[in-house]
């Protein structure tokens, strides 16, 4: 038997029905927040990424070439094709613009809990504009989504990668060097800085100080109490905690240990986690950042963030959310061979108002109909037998009950709607 | 600049409204039909396709190694994967199993009008039966999907691969011999159809006979009135159409030139075209099959048809149909520095009770806030005035008459409510 790819998943009718209902809650959120559903090819050239990530991503992706001897590749995130979707073709429109997306992403890496080769993400884009009014704006749709599709226990920590970069200039240090030392402080790698500080003959006091900032965490206020933190950067992240209140997105901590080692990261960065999830924790992360003039364009600024769309969905398994399945109204069951091309009139009449109806296809025992009805969640069976047939009539069983009338056939459609409550 | 790969396209948001609208009218009218919508791996196994279609097909996909040395390659259809799938994991549930999917589909080939190397495809596979009624079942969604969207013009052709094949074995022909003399008989290749019949000693009167049967095409009359139509295949028929008529299923014709080379095509096939398409008319195929067997599963019948999601769109929109924008209910404007917080407060209440509402993000002049809003098609505006704050009040101007009113903020929703024709 041929078996799917290795880190692959196929989707079931129930775990589909899972994913587009929480799908639908997330599309439905960015557009009460303005924000407008875009899409770009499954398939990049390869430099797109590695511009935007250096050389190293090239081992984490699938790379193939085309029959021109070009690099392709499965996108592994969404940012850089909207960025370079925007350059190409968006720019002339009125800003900010305000973008969002869902869709699959690759990555080739060892399989494991949580994490999958193929894999989703739902993503939103703010671009054209960079003040504490646009980042709040993101955040608090990153935290809509997340409250509105009811995932429980989660945080948002919100860091500034502008503190840093500035002490590091300060210091004499910016672009491949600050790079490589907030990579170093991002993993939690403190010796590693430190070395790295030492040999650019930073002084003691300031490698102190830099590596204090990082484990600087806690409740807003924070921002007003602690000593040495002073300066645009957090004048900037007190507007925005400011804005977070008012818009009810109460549940953020400052960390400025979040720290991002791209150099395209200009400023905000945040991240939001659900603790009970262990290692796997993380289930959205995003900042503000400048990408557009790597890729050949204008230097735009922007703000977004990328949910995990499947780790938050084993968030959501874990504390036990549950859909009701979407149930079909009706199964039609002749009884008998001449009159399934009755139950074909009437199927389709339902079918044509908008009720969702079934038959039998297979020619089956009433007995078995019943039982496959039943297994397909129908709501109701229409049995039709020649006697009532007669009187323009059927029989309707409630699937729930097991009570049946006979009721016309002109009121079937009534009656089934009369009682419907969270049907296709 | 960074461009999209060849034969790939970005969706704006404009488009990509559009082609969610679509795609919910199918999926919904799946449902009604007690379709279930599943999901595979955008990339699989290379040998599921060369198993189902033979090595030629290899040319056409895009193929790569995982790190293993295993050929993958990005699916070139749907129907193999879902089949795997179900080999793989449904073969348990209650049939008939009713599934459909959408998604992009690649090939490697010169990009051309209607024609793209990431293309979607909408499909639906009844699994588990194979009679007129699983036909007729399959052929009415397609039907209704294509009449619910809205294209016009479209025609239905149904034919039936037993006919030549049975005509074939009679003359002592089947597999692949068949198999290459139905791929010329599909081509319309007739010359070449009847030199492979020539060599394999048919005679004469047989390969007449066999070419012309493939040239009738006509109402489903034909099927009583022309002479040496007999046999099973041809009641078959009869009985299919008799079912699609009482389903409302008319625009049919009868055309035995609806052949497929390929020999996991059991019976039953059909076509839906649109001829003001011209060459690239077809928008949707299908076709009884049986597959499971090829890929290590137990034999099992199929009934399907995939839906050309892009032509098809291409086809609406060459006869004009168009779909109202959906528009953001309102956007607010702060009139002073100061008022920005009360703002961010008001767009979140509305936001909340589900009203699309977005907010000046970049500290613009009214001028320049009500030109914005008017591009991204708000209903109405909020003008935030420090005067009518103090009263609790605000403005509200229509965005489509210039008309502004002042209002309790209190009752923004309720008014804004009570006008939403079709919004977000």
């Amino acid at each position: 038997m041929i078996q799917r790819p290795r880190g692959t998943r196929d989707f079931g009718p129930d775990e589909m029905e899972r994913r587009r209902h929480y799908e639908g809650i997330m599309r439905r959120e960015a557009e009460i927040f303005g924000f407008r559903e875009i899409a770009t090819p499954i398939f990049e050239h390869a430099e797109l990424f590695t511009i935007k990530s250096g050389p190293g991503i090239l081992e984490e992706m699938y790379v193939f070439e085309d029959k021109s001897g070009r690099q392709l590749t499965l996108r592994p995130e969404l940012t850089a094709p909207v960025i370079r979707f925007f350059i190409n073709e968006l720019s002339d429109l009125p800003r900010p613009l305000k973008l969002f997306y869902i869709g699959p992403c690759f990555r080739y890496e060892r399989p494991q809990s949580g994490r999958f080769r193929e894999f989703y993400q739902f993503g939103a884009e703010l671009i054209g504009v960079k003040n504490p009014e646009s980042d709040a704006e993101v955040i608090a749709l990153a935290h809509s989504i997340i409250s509105r599709i009811g995932l429980e226990g989660y945080r948002i920590r919100i860091g500034h990668i502008g503190i840093l970069r500035d002490l590091l200039k300060r210091n004499g240090i910016d672009g491949d060097d600050a790079a490589l030392i907030l990579q170093k402080l991002d993993k939690k790698s403190y010796d590693e800085a430190r070395q790295l500080m030492q040999q650019k003959k930073i002084n003691e006091d300031s490698i102190r100080e830099i590596i204090e900032i990082t484990s600087i965490s806690g409740s807003p206020d924070i921002l007003k109490q602690t000593r040495h933190l002073r300066g645009e950067a957090i004048e900037y992240l007190q507007d925005l905690v400011d804005i977070l209140e008012i818009m009810g997105v109460t549940n953020i901590a400052i960390d400025l240990g979040v720290v991002r080692g791209l150099d395209y990261y200009t400023g905000m960065v945040f991240e939001i986690e659900v603790p009970s999830l262990g290692t796997e924790k993380q289930v959205c992360g995003g900042g503000s950042y400048s990408l557009a003039e790597l890729f050949g364009g204008e230097k735009v600024f922007s703000t977004g963030f990328a949910i995990g769309f499947d780790r938050t969905l084993l968030a959501l398994e874990k504390q036990g959310a549950k859909i009701s399945r979407k149930r079909i109204d009706v199964f039609v069951i002749p009884l008998h061979e001449d009159l399934r091309l009755k139950g074909f009139e009437i199927v389709t009449k339902l079918r044509k108002v908008g009720i969702s109806a079934d038959i039998d296809l297979m020619r089956r025992s009433l007995q078995k109909n019943l039982k496959y009805a039943s297994s397909t969640g129908a709501r109701y069976s229409i049995l039709l037998g020649p006697k009532e047939l007669q009187e323009n009539s059927i029989i309707l069983r409630n699937m729930d009950t097991g009570v049946q009338r006979q009721i016309r056939i002109e009121e079937i459609a009534t009656e089934i709607r009369s009682e419907r409550p969270e049907s296709v």
